[in-house]
């Protein structure tokens, strides 16, 4: 199984600290990883199609604070389609004049939904063609950029016919709002005033948030397990959708 | 005026000498830059808002030898659209299952072509525009991916009518072929057996091909201004549209 990694802030944030717990999972997801910066419209999209653990473009990441509103990340252990930069997650896409980055963890099986738009998979993935199929199905639903609250409800619509396939927990975000869905496994936590310190799950690494932000900070972070030991993780429930907006879920 | 530079190999070659050259450039061409390597079908996308000259993604590029049969890269002065990511080229779609990627140098006024279909751009420049108006027209000119001649048969079409509008020295791949359009100023090279040692133009580095390569290599180099000073250089004539397959230009 691969995981996930998602942050949404209500300023740019950099996400240094959470990528380096994040990629020390890497040894034993060695398929490659991936890792999407929205900055407003735009977007920066790393990929590699080996481990995290070893990668220059993942000792960049790390180093170099890339401020950022959305991210998505994925380390990858294949289950369905080669090791191949293709088939690395997230996928990007532009619908409505935006670009939509999808990551999925888990596996569809008997999974053959009709592509009859203007969305195909480029590699060979269960997750990129579900992911083709909601951007084809929310073409379809809606003739330009709707509002969140109703791309939520469409995606509630949509998300059961893929999860009915197998495990689909998956981060799909349009650089506006963040959405993740869990089947199996997903966690998340939004770090707000009073900051403090935090320690990785996996390693020795630790940061005093509170000298890094200001009050009216505020960030969500969703993943597949605890980044850190001592702060209070919500688990998602199976077959959760949550939408997260400037730090935090938004009750839609 | 921003600068191109792509390069079509028959074989993964890395492309670090020519960026280094290149990215010299960026002084005068501060506004951002992006390079787009293919792998197979895969693709991986570098773009900062920032001059290749500071930007640690660049130097990442010129210190990491990615190996790609197609690459497209872009150092950007701003002529329409503000200095921000989503503006930066090159641009990238995906049509018929395959990336394609867009890098333009020039400027286009007038130009307000109908998007009734999937393709809208993300930023507001000229360029991302222009692109998705190529993808749109292809997209309804043919049914799934043609050969490289018949996609060659259409660009000629389709290209004159946005050249009408300004200068369009663009570069274009979906991984596959290297579409090359001259409308002021574009020169390629091809580096083949024997090969000998290049001087940079704008540097003291010097590199010898012949102990870096085989006898079968061959690679295309296409780019504004000749990156060496001791290499056959060919000029494009103003409005000619080049197709590189496997390090060569096609006849057709």
């Amino acid at each position: 199984m691969c995981q996930l990694l998602g942050m949404n802030g209500n300023t740019p944030t950099d996400i240094m600290f959470s990528f380096t717990g994040f990629a020390t999972r890497a040894e034993e997801h060695r398929d490659g990883f991936g890792i999407a910066f929205f900055e407003g419209a735009g977007l920066r999209l790393f990929v590699d199609a080996q481990s995290a653990r070893h990668s220059p473009v993942a000792e960049l990441v790390q180093n170099y604070p890339i401020r950022s509103d959305h991210v998505i990340a994925h380390i990858r252990k294949a289950t369905q389609g080669r090791v191949a930069l293709e088939n690395t997650h997230p996928f990007v896409r532009e619908l409505w004049g935006r670009y939509w980055v999808f990551a999925h963890n888990g596996n569809l099986t008997g999974y053959a939904p009709r592509l009859h738009a203007s969305f195909h998979p480029v590699g060979d993935t269960d997750s990129e063609l579900a992911f083709c199929w909601l951007m084809q199905e929310l073409a379809k639903a809606h003739a330009s950029l709707p509002p969140v609250a109703e791309l939520t409800a469409t995606l509630r619509e949509l998300v059961p016919q893929i999860a009915a396939h197998g495990t689909f927990n998956f981060m799909l975000s349009q650089g506006e709002a963040l959405w993740a869905h869990c089947s199996t496994k997903l966690t998340y936590l939004v770090r707000q005033h009073p900051f403090r310190e935090a320690r990785l799950q996996d390693g020795d690494i630790s940061v005093d948030f509170s000298r890094l932000t200001t009050p009216s900070d505020r960030v969500a972070v969703i993943v597949t397990e605890p980044l850190t030991r001592d702060e209070p993780w919500v688990d998602f429930a199976p077959g959760e959708l949550k939408v997260f907006v400037a730090g935090e879920p938004l009750a839609v």
